[in-house]
């Protein structure tokens, strides 16, 4: 509880597994609930003292850094799914941010075993095994149909 | 996670529901962790207020309160076995602190379950509905077997 116990902590866990972001700009600039710079420089310290992320100079910007998910938070895919579903029973979201946790629970054991082993790919550099359907891409899509439901409804 | 999202208020929660402590004295002398008063009393009020406990007059004593779980902080149940899975795989802990969630991992769900209903009996006055064995004092004799183990050993 002491390495998670924050809020941002996990927010921040949050849009590097879910949302893809992998650099200190990217994570800034699209966080949906607005986090500070200073914020979010401590908090990506942090999860880099505790063995949540890695922190590597960008191939492409020597100057910049990239983030990656470890085995350690990559683990936290059960907790996550577990946590998900119970904040879309008990507390008010809005429908684009408990969709994810909607599929999750729907998905099951198997879904989640598949995002595992795909965020292992991603940010583990393991090599992909098959040619399975993307779960985080299918978890965008259904993300981005209830935002479009939403703008033109 | 605005309403999870402190280290302090997940201990409370944890305290409550395993270690079966109902009143702030409770669980103030009784905190492995050496809880302050003042956090302790803020942290309450909190969980109070989002829903996550009730807080009563003590029958025995008038001047004394009792807290109890809500349905919301008992389907907490697969989010701190996950919780627990994860820390004892990841985190440096204490066998003692370790063997309730070594316990749950094991039972899978129908210990989980078991645990659910047994907290509804306690917390939300429902009845019991057979003579099952308690999961909670199964928890606690695991616990105490192994923190006997290492006086000894």
């Amino acid at each position: 509880m002491e390495v998670l116990g924050d809020r941002w902590s996990l927010i921040v866990l949050r849009d590097i597994m879910f949302g893809q972001r992998r650099s200190f700009r990217d994570i800034l600039t699209n966080s949906e609930e607005g986090i500070a710079s200073n914020i979010l420089t401590s908090r990506l310290n942090k999860l880099v003292d505790n063995g949540l992320l890695t922190k590597a100079p960008d191939p492409s910007h020597r100057q910049k850094f990239v983030y990656s998910l470890t085995e350690m938070s990559i683990s936290l895919v059960p907790v996550i799914v577990a946590l998900g579903s119970w904040g879309r029973r008990f507390l008010p979201a809005s429908d684009e941010l408990s969709i994810r946790a909607e599929v999750l629970e729907n998905g099951g054991q198997e879904l989640a075993d598949d995002l595992v082993n795909e965020l292992r790919r991603l940010h583990l550099g393991i090599a992909a095994q098959d040619d399975k359907q993307s779960v985080l891409e299918h978890l965008r899509l259904a993300y981005e149909d209830v935002a479009k439901a939403k703008r033109s409804g």
